[in-house]
């Protein structure tokens, strides 16, 4: 039988809303960040044991509906050989930013099984364990990716990568296609190994303009997400500060349109359309707030979506390090709860 | 004659779309970083001798059509004797952050002539000097000034201001109120010495959903822009990754929305409706770019609110201190032209 979750990705019917949170496992699990003293981030994605216990424990925790396998955006860079490293407090940082043609070379076709088995080995162990719950692929977007490799790190203006992209916009869609080709098969060999739906991290696109968007990022969603068609799992699309591109993001091809809080979710829901599922959205700092505050902007989400097929609970981000445990375990509740008589 | 700047604030009848840019005056000109070799930011705001020559220089250079008074959001809160600095590549700092009712009590009711008399007094002197070219004046958003107080400086989760806002909505409110009427009486200054438009930057407002800000801002904007409308004078609203709060902030009051670019303009300018105008919204990244880019998207940007009576060209956030000043110069030649075809 399908799962509640990617019945729901499909837009089937579902007996309540399906919820999981991006970045589950993390830093605000006491048992967790026992695992990060003596592991680095980066470390945990390449150890199938750890990253099958770090997967896990949210979904035993906190009852989800969907496992998200644990890694980084930056995992099949640093499989190709690309030198960066996840600074604390910082994010990735890339020790020689790309910038030339010439630099373009630095990015060789990614060759799962040789360059990271340890993924597919970690998924199928996931997947052993999980029994019936399913797992979520994990994935950068290429502009994203881009943003890093460009910028040399995090960024507020993106300004070399937007330069990039409007100096020598053949170069920018050269860098695009090979980090298009990169995340399908870093996906491919995620699916083939028994991930039973895949999300693509895009979330930093919300810098652009939308006419820069369907320009210089969409075509190459649009072939992306062509060639994920085949494996005949649900894709997710996620990015932040998205409000003004949600009509552009549902031309991708993805199945699901994963939104920020900085949008009504039934305003969302009404700019994507009804050929689409819809993921989020509430603000993750809102967990910090006292619980009914949080059980009051849940069911506000969970009743602006009823009666409309194909909606996932999520936050609208990562769950902040700071997050109280039980806040998230109330949270599942409350959405099982209230979607159910919804 | 009303001039063109403020017809276009009122919807009426203008012969060509109006230009100005935020910060306009800034480090991306060779003049203002020498002046800043002498002078710190706030000491420029302070002194209304170089305030004028400050304000005046790119109205000379660009021929825009209005000036914006040279300040930084936090003069008024340094004026009534709170501890602040801006700190170089970061923002501003508050050295004793407010978080409980009795920090309240510092934000003492602002009297402009007795506080910051410099402000009226560089008003007066710029618009005697400026002539037929309309004067903006300058003011923070509440929500904008609090997060700097509340969270001590620049934040990317405002999780402290959230929380703030959740766990105390009575607090957070007698907050708001105190920095509303600060901001009333610090605009009200600035229209008296002749200011024709006033301007609040609200930036950070883009980081609540759209339910909190119609629950914990709105109700502020609304009183402060009804207080203001006894001026007789636009005022205009402006925030970044605002696009899923337009139509919240139509209600606000205000005459203009200003909108950055993460919206397509003419999709916002339907959004906020006919009865309001509309400021933005060209990237300001996009001036790095080459001549015939910025062309291109200045263009579209004129013609899709060909037609729509309320446009004020302008940038969707301020220039970048990598802007070269001709691309600015060339920007303002492109939107006179084009909108006098349009």
């Amino acid at each position: 039988m399908t799962s509640l979750f990617v019945r729901a990705c499909e837009r089937g019917e579902v007996e309540r809303t399906p919820v999981w949170f991006m970045r589950q496992a993390g830093r605000y699990q006491p048992e967790y960040r026992r695992v990060r003293e003596r592991l680095r981030l980066l470390d945990i994605c390449e150890r199938p044991d750890v990253c099958t216990e770090v997967t896990l424990l949210p979904v035993r925790q906190l009852q989800v509906d969907a496992a998200i396998l644990f890694s980084d955006i930056t995992v099949p860079l640093r499989a190709v050989g690309i030198g960066l490293d996840i600074v604390e407090n910082v994010g990735p940082v890339v020790a020689e930013p790309l910038r030339s043609a010439s630099d373009l070379e630095r990015l060789r076709t990614l060759v799962p099984e040789e360059d990271e088995p340890y993924v597919a080995a970690a998924v199928r162990q996931i997947v052993a364990e999980l029994g019936d719950v399913p797992l979520i692929g994990f994935a950068g977007g290429p502009f994203t990716l881009a943003s890093y490799l460009v910028e040399g790190g995090p960024s507020r203006s993106y300004r070399r990568l937007k330069g990039l992209m409007w100096q020598d916009p053949q170069l920018f869609r050269a860098l695009m296609e090979r980090l298009a080709d990169m995340t399908l098969r870093h996906l491919v060999a995620q699916a083939e190994a028994g991930a039973a739906a895949l999300q693509i991290f895009d979330s930093w696109i919300g810098c652009l303009s939308p006419a820069d968007y369907r320009r210089h990022v969409l075509p190459v969603m649009q072939g992306l997400f062509r060639r994920l068609e085949a494996l005949h799992v649900p894709r997710i699309y996620f990015g932040v500060e998205t409000a003004g591109l949600l009509e552009a993001m549902a031309e991708s091809g993805a199945d699901v349109i994963g939104v920020d809080w900085r949008v009504e979710i039934r305003t969302a829901a009404d700019r994507i359309g009804p050929e689409l599922a819809i993921q989020g959205n509430l603000d993750p700092a809102l967990l910090l707030a006292p619980e009914d505050e949080i059980a009051q902007a849940a069911k506000a989400i969970v009743g602006a979506m009823g009666g409309r097929r194909g909606h996932i609970f999520n936050l609208g981000h990562g769950v902040l390090p700071e997050t109280p445990p039980d806040a998230l375990r109330r949270l599942v509740e409350i959405v099982r709860q209230e979607s159910l008589h919804a």
